[in-house]
């Protein structure tokens, strides 16, 4: 029986804080925190064995309880922690009670790849990034690469809004958009509300491998993103919106992408 | 020159205050607060006059400088917040300073109007009902309902997500999904991860104008709407992925749409 963890000046909730407050750590260690039933299942699913579990001192519901013991099967050891530091630690307000410190898989760029992928240029919001990983996974795009100023693709609220898309995908961090014609065999297409092509009237994009640029919410791409672009496309929105939330932009390139790699197979 | 409201027990602060920690609020008041000088413009532009501004002490940014210019000359009132109570109110950590009250409008359920609408079915999340509406909007879908379990559709972080497009909609809150027959003159078609058609497939269903209704993250979509959909429809998603994001996939339904019409008349 573990002992329940009860103070903030505890070692190892000060180190867990430390990669919830700030992405630096969790590079720097090279784990991070994931939490909630439906990403340890997609943990359990993919064989990964996590570094430690945290348990919600008030307890577990059902699912989380038996992804526990499937997880103690496996020698994963277990710290109970004071329900209040917990929820410090949450990226969400009523988790299950079962966290997971998990090591991030490191990814090296690859030469000449031939194969779709999305590039985050600059996004702030991890929820968004999440959200667009989940997006882009579901759309059959495998490979996603964000420049420097992107916020950390591995924080547990961007774990959190992947639903277990991470570990379906394999993703690069750092990555200056000058590298991107090296690493990828695949056209480069900037996603820009500014301007550029309807996306849907060029009906030849899709043909090759394609590397779709998003920018971040405010700015938009960045000047190296859209200086290495091989076509620039805009979505035709209605008149009187500017533009969509980064995260919809996504969706609808990333799906407008897999809509013609379907229809023309079948 | 007005006084800065430095306490939390003043009348005003503890009013908006109840604005934000709870929609009943903004039901029974029939306002909301608005935050950032990219609302604060939409409003200005739709000519809508704000009951109050609310400003934080600290300072306005110089956009934001200007629109309480433009306000003022509107002779609405303004009131300046201490920082550090203004903080507590902004849906956003970093806002722009210029919160505004608005009034809610209030729309009442048409007969049989031959529109497009977006209906959502229990979404929770004020980030993914603001996004929403934003997607809607730009897709041109400018009617969108919702089902009593949805959040409330006008609270501040929803209004934020918006982007300014609650006000270049109709918005329908508490519709039960067995009305939508009697008040659109459209098909209903279920957005249903578990099964139905084929999005692309059926290649017929933008004919007429489409009630789209989406279910909130969890469950998806009810009992009720499930039974009064015309037709069902699942996003093609790659196998061993579960689903999409609710907004992910309102935005892929929503501009399939848009593609269908806008490819068809030209």
């Amino acid at each position: 029986m573990s002992e329940t963890i009860q103070s903030e000046a505890n070692a190892r909730f000060k180190r867990w804080k430390k990669l919830v407050d700030n992405a630096r750590h969790i590079k720097k260690e090279g784990v991070t925190l994931a939490e909630g039933a439906h990403l340890a299942q997609t943990i359990l699913e993919r064989g990964i064995v996590p570094e430690a579990m945290i348990v919600r001192a008030a307890g577990l519901n059902a699912e989380a309880s038996e992804l526990f013991d499937k997880f103690s099967a496996k020698r994963v050891p277990y710290f109970v922690l004071d329900s209040r530091l917990y929820d410090v630690l949450s990226p969400v307000e009523h988790g299950c009670g079962l966290m997971l410190e998990v090591k991030v898989p490191s990814a090296t760029l690859p030469q000449a790849l031939p194969v779709d992928v999305l590039y985050l240029d600059g996004v702030q919001d991890p929820g968004n990034i999440g959200t667009m990983i989940r997006t882009a996974v579901a759309a059959g795009v495998k490979h996603i690469a964000g420049s420097a100023a992107c916020a950390n693709f591995w924080s547990p609220k961007a774990l959190r809004a992947g639903m277990g898309a991470h570990f379906a995908a394999t993703l690069y961090e750092n990555v200056p958009a000058n590298l991107l014609s090296e690493a990828f065999a695949a056209k480069r297409f900037a996603a820009d509300a500014r301007g550029g092509q309807d996306l849907y009237r060029d009906t030849q994009w899709h043909i090759t491998p394609c590397v779709w640029m998003m920018g971040s919410e405010g700015q938009g791409l960045g000047e190296v993103a859209l200086s290495v672009a091989d076509a620039r496309y805009y979505i035709p929105i209605t008149e009187g919106c500017e533009s969509l939330n980064v995260g919809a932009a996504a969706a609808v390139c990333l799906f407008e992408q897999r809509r013609r790699r379907l229809t023309a197979t079948c």
